[in-house]
């Protein structure tokens, strides 16, 4: 007898609201056998807070837990190796279950392939196992709903950036697409609301922290006190609006 | 007495598959008096597809017909003008199902900030009558999970380019950014197309129709034929993969 494989679920939980979850990675959640999620040591996990209400006794409970939560390391750590190290080790113990024939969930907040730390299963294991990724609704999409903006009209460019970017770099690229959205602000808020004031982008900037999730907060840019800003945090430059 | 004003929703309902509308968007759909949704004159609606199947009996249907599907009229018509008189009468009738205590649910493919036809009502009512945005699955994301592609990684740039731009401006902004998307392809594949080749863009490249729909269809770029690209269909640069 052939030992049947489990299947590997990249599962979109959405941004925060549990009720932001689709019908079908709910369905898909409650019947997998193990729900794996990612989590900083200490940590809840923002995913598996999500879904947490929607679990039931019986399923496993994976935590991947991060070993480091900056990408600065004292030498001789490099961040890259650690978090393959640590990628290895996650789709290995996936893979543990996933042969064993039990059904794998691993749960991604937002979106799974929108900067979700699943792509990084995913080119481990897609190729190994029988995988399926659910979409769900981005912190970004969340972001201009809570803040009633509508994003991008008609035909305009919409840039998706990294605080991380430098500044000159962010800059360029804010100067020359229809909307914009700067995404991981946390450390590199200041450097992000400098440039849109360069830019004199202030009156069309808006800012939103934990979108739908229940500490969610906006504010006018010009009030964010640069050093309370969390991770999860947002610039949205929505896109002129196109009168029609 | 003061009567009450019913509220407006602007519903993302996903991308094509009826399971991927949230739960909140399902919530409100069933519970509103009225369900709001743009078709072109003798079809059904894409997003009412979507939602027919959760539709009860008393709800009362508001389709908002197109009065014109493409963007090109003969003189002395003009498409804006055209399109700006058809929202200030469809905001008008759903005012007026607001105006009598009616509670609306618009319903928008997608997300509805994210080149959804409800901003062009957003615009017109939100000052008006109390608004909420459930944001959705957008197409993007759902074109990425089915073609099993980590779309953007880490601090990569993602732009969503729009079909109809010039070949140049696609080109300039392809050949400057981590990862792309290209939507409303339609009768402008074949240039886009050709700018990805001209890129050296074609092994990375991905194409999909109608994401999650039941007519959903991927096959390689090099396949397509240009002639029978629909609207909703759309190429994928995904970003290169890190080595995480």
């Amino acid at each position: 007898m052939v030992a049947v494989k489990g299947r590997l679920f990249g599962l979109g939980v959405g941004p925060g609201d549990p009720d932001l979850i689709t019908v079908k990675a709910l369905r898909y959640l409650q019947s997998a056998a193990v729900v794996a999620y990612p989590v900083a040591k200490g940590k809840k996990g923002n995913a598996f807070s999500i879904v947490e209400g929607y679990l039931q006794d019986w399923q496993i409970r994976l935590p991947l837990v991060y070993p480091v939560t900056t990408e600065t390391l004292p030498p001789p750590f490099c961040y890259e190796t650690t978090l393959r190290t640590f990628y290895d080790q996650m789709a290995e113990e996936i893979a543990v279950h996933l042969e064993a024939g039990r059904d794998v969930a691993a749960i991604c907040e937002g979106d799974p392939f929108f900067y979700g730390s699943f792509m990084y299963l995913h080119d481990r294991l897609a190729d190994r196992f029988e995988t399926e990724v659910v979409p769900g609704v981005c912190s970004m999409l969340a972001g201009a709903a809570v803040l009633g903006a509508p994003l991008v009209y008609r035909n305009q460019t919409l840039t998706v950036l990294s605080g991380v970017l430098p500044e000159q770099e962010l800059s360029r690229r804010l100067a020359d697409t229809g909307a914009a959205v700067i995404m991981k602000l946390g450390r590199n808020f200041a450097k992000a609301r400098k440039v849109i004031e360069d830019l004199g982008l202030m009156g069309r900037a808006l800012y939103v922290e934990r979108a739908t999730m229940s500490a969610q907060r906006t504010l006018p840019l010009t009030e964010v006190v640069a050093d309370s800003v969390p991770y999860f945090a947002m610039i949205l430059v929505p896109g002129p609006r196109w009168e029609a």
